[in-house]
């Protein structure tokens, strides 16, 4: 779920609907709770209860896309219950007096935008996300120099448990993207992809490798030099027009060299992916058919389809690839199962997955990051 | 600055002051904002202005230890400007009608006991913490398991850029402690760690070494089975009764085992520091002193003295030890300096260093690591 803008409309004051009352009295602290803090709690429906003392306040509303009137007590705590939620990771705020505010009751995620609220509705298979005392790889941050952007930039590179410990070998790479108004935080923070790789690999239910992710806002990427048009365009001064495409000059430029340069890895379209979440997954779509001997393995999650006309189009893609993985929350009602039949028609390896009971947030990622990762570098 | 309780007293709010009303109209937005947001700014004078849009609002304080009342214009924003600020980085919050609450401005940092918003006040030799187009190292987040609070714990490792491609080559090892009531993540974040070092070894002003970051506030660190006592204390119930007991528990039996297992280290004393800031500088001491033949090299910043007497208490302390490094804001008014004397006229290599023109905090710590970083393990 994404709050689309932070401002408070008129209109949305309008829509405001009152607590949920038929909860289910059996509330637990969130997750993503702060040291120490009670709420905001979830229950087993997955309604959200929050709480706020504001004894000056004269309203206060939970925003989780939808605002939920809260009712202050005689000690000035406000009390406000959402409807159940889908399960997995949502983007929240308090509006106080018709002024948007993190809760102060959660850590901070990146998304929407900004650095705000964020709770975790539980699932029954939470399991595979979690932290367990298994071989544990590292999720490093580093900083690089961007020729395309001429700056430094910054990403955070999974590497399995055992890269330390083998100085010799080398791994295969997937370059793993987040969606619209998030950032290089958000695979590793709300997508626990660190945690699923280290379960995966200690089961053996997949094979080492690393993980970069990166940002990708295209429209916050400035190109510089050699590398921006001549003309601006689309109204972006000095960038080049469009998100994706300013994203895949820096993937092309600096990040895969840069990468291939700093870490022990098999620079080979075989051993190179390319994977992301809705505007990640249309940027890897764009991407890899533009770059179509460049990755063996394609990932798309709640992020649209290639069709055989896509891989007709791009004269080696069929060659090179040995995986297109479409997958969506099935309250998404996508088609990928259709054209994963349609790529498997025409010869190649492809695969739908659809989430059962999810929608379109990270819950739907992170179990579609599990399942790809089994099916690839094998 | 730490902010002791986020919650509003009455005799809080009768202390309130004005906005700062001779402040230089030079502001420029704080390094550490959001994307895309202007305020909070801070003027060549280190005063802070900043801005909520709140027209329900009947009062709004910027609360940075001292509470500045904002005035609201026509359009029902609020703004307000802080007096001059020590340089650094310092905790604040907004109080909106009296309660408490991040300004949506800032991106969020532990400390204060809480996730809130921070802003750095500018000196004049930032330049030494920046991000530069030198060999990057990285800042690795690491998952290990606890035997001592059989839990899995969390804590952060800098790898110098050369870690990588020297997979023969073995590292000295400091561990590096935040202060009270922050976190593993302060170092890295606020303190800019990685940053201080990477600059560091591109100028050869220090040798490659790595860094351990993690969770020191004992309080909370809860030990179990074997390493908790038989009788609670000091009213921690479960736990070993005071925090630098409980975390010099995890530290000896967990952290350095753990890191000499997983890491390319040279395991012994000569190899081997410890330093840390306020709180942090309190449990190097008493750690040190208490295995007084396990770290050759002993950093305190804003954190006490290590008198000739406590050496004397501490067999094998002095013949291990290399260097006892003692630092503090110059508006601290610390002795660091003639206790680094005393240890000198006893023989040993003592170093008092006074950082001038900071208070009790992070710039104080970055200068202070900056020159303890250049006197270890050569």
């Amino acid at each position: 779920m994404m709050l689309a803008a932070v401002s408070v409309s008129a209109q949305q004051r309008n829509n405001n609907v009152p607590s949920y009352a038929d909860a289910v009295e059996d509330f637990k602290p969130n997750v993503t709770n702060q040291p120490g803090r009670q709420y905001p709690m979830v229950n087993s429906q997955g309604a959200v209860r929050v709480q706020l003392r504001a004894p000056g306040a004269t309203s206060v509303q939970l925003d989780l896309g939808r605002r939920y009137e809260m009712v202050k007590d005689e000690r000035g705590v406000w009390t406000g219950t959402s409807a159940p939620q889908d399960v997995g990771f949502h983007y929240y705020q308090l509006i106080v007096d018709g002024t948007a505010m993190p809760d102060p009751g959660t850590v901070s995620f990146f998304g929407a935008g900004r650095w705000g609220s964020g709770i975790e509705i539980p699932s029954k298979d939470m399991d595979f996300w979690q932290v367990k005392n298994v071989p544990q790889g590292a999720v490093e941050e580093k900083y690089y120099w961007s020729k395309a952007t001429e700056s430094m930039r910054h990403c955070y590179v999974y590497l399995p448990n055992e890269y330390g410990k083998n100085p010799n070998k080398k791994y295969p790479v997937l370059y793993l993207q987040h969606g619209n108004a998030e950032n290089e935080y958000g695979w590793s923070v709300q997508g626990h992809a660190g945690q699923i790789m280290d379960n995966l690999i200690a089961e053996k239910k997949a094979v080492p490798f690393i993980i970069v992710m990166d940002y990708g806002q295209g429209q916050n990427i400035h190109l510089k030099g050699q590398y921006a048009p001549q003309q601006p365009q689309q109204g972006q001064q000095g960038g080049r027009g469009g998100s994706n495409d300013a994203f895949q000059v820096v993937l092309m430029t600096d990040i895969i060299p840069f990468i291939e340069k700093e870490y022990r890895v098999i620079a080979d379209a075989q051993h190179r992916g390319m994977a992301g979440l809705s505007m990640g997954g249309g940027q890897t779509r764009r991407i890899t058919l533009a770059n179509p001997t460049t990755f063996a393995y394609v990932g798309m999650f709640s992020g649209g389809t290639i069709s055989v006309e896509d891989v007709n189009g791009a004269e080696g893609f069929k060659k090179t690839n040995k995986l297109v993985f479409m997958s969506s929350g099935s309250k998404e009602n996508p088609r990928v199962m259709e054209a994963a039949e349609n790529l498997k028609k025409n010869g190649m390896n492809a695969v739908g997955y659809i989430s059962e009971g999810t929608a379109h947030e990270w819950h739907t990622w992170r179990r579609s990051l599990y399942e790809f990762a089994q099916l690839i570098f094998k």
